[in-house]
């Protein structure tokens, strides 16, 4: 098991419905130790790749891209937002993305000033499921004519279509740690080999 | 001028209504490198503060506060959510807070297994104006038990009185920016002398 995976079955809580609570260490009080280990951990498996802008989506995503873009020169981090603000004004990348966690429909929106042709993407997030934000991300960073280098991922639900179809498009997709099963009775959480 | 201050006059773009535009550089795109200076300036002004916590709310704040948290020896950061998931389960610190941008009334959410009488908090954000945001955020603080050691912000709105209500409750505010008048018309910005 790596780090992340240990910190999982240490304090993460598998609840009925598919839900692992990460919320102690990833996605409300956050650990910015750990999102370091991740940010070194990303930057040697996409070491070959000449990142210059990392994306991800509030809120959850934003604290880990922040630190994660230590390890990638300190580069810029833009995250997309989920609602039209008056804050945001000019012209904007737009894409609608189902909320598994919130059981409806977002808008997610960049605004065109962040991205453009010479833009390197490296996209974060904390989990992958079935990848509605992610395709979403993946498409507004293609209308800027940037280019998707990479996607990180903290916890992918492999047991969810998400992974796999992205994979499949040919982006280098690393999640570092992939649940293959949960058990909410007796609380093991089951992760794939890499 | 300080180093934010200068970014400011040089990236930040005034609009009508007395909206300042910071987004290449706060809170849409943000620079890890100006996050990072601004944690040095806030752990020099709370250099003598017990400080084991840092305490902000989604989404803008989450990426300042990350990155500050690395100049307070890498302490959790808890992000105060603004509306209910299903992912928060258990009892909860809630707040209500009026927000300026989008015009509503937000519930403020904390888990109560995220602070306790044992913690000692910087709350750090992005903008203050009105402060209704910051309230909630001092009341949940108080509600757990727990100390409100300071309080760091970007920028503050001078020409708003929440500035001065939050001084005049005797807390330590400390203002990387303080903006007391702006123009549109002309672009300028007049900070208050620190």
């Amino acid at each position: 098991m790596n780090f992340l995976e240990e910190r999982i079955v240490k304090d993460g809580v598998v609840k009925e419905g598919n839900v692992l609570k990460v919320d102690s260490f990833l996605n409300h009080q956050m650990d910015i130790n750990l999102f370091d280990e991740m940010g070194k951990e990303f930057a040697k498996r996409f070491k070959d790749k000449p990142i210059n802008k990392i994306l991800t989506i509030e809120a959850s995503g934003i604290g880990i891209a922040s630190v994660v873009a230590l390890h990638f020169n300190n580069c810029p981090v833009v995250f997309a937002k989920k609602s039209q603000s008056i804050n945001l004004d000019g012209e904007m990348y737009t894409a609608e993305v189902e909320s598994f966690t919130h059981k409806r429909v977002n808008h997610v929106i960049v605004s065109k000033k962040f991205l453009g042709p010479e833009d390197k993407v490296l996209i974060i997030d904390d989990f992958l499921a079935n990848g509605c934000a992610l395709q979403g991300l993946i498409q507004i960073v293609q209308s800027s004519g940037a280019t998707v280098e990479g996607i990180g991922i903290a916890v992918e639900k492999g047991f969810q279509s998400g992974g796999r179809m992205i994979r499949n498009l040919g982006y280098q997709l690393e999640s570092l740690a992939i649940v293959d099963a949960m058990d909410a009775k007796t609380g093991q959480v089951t992760f794939r080999e890499q």
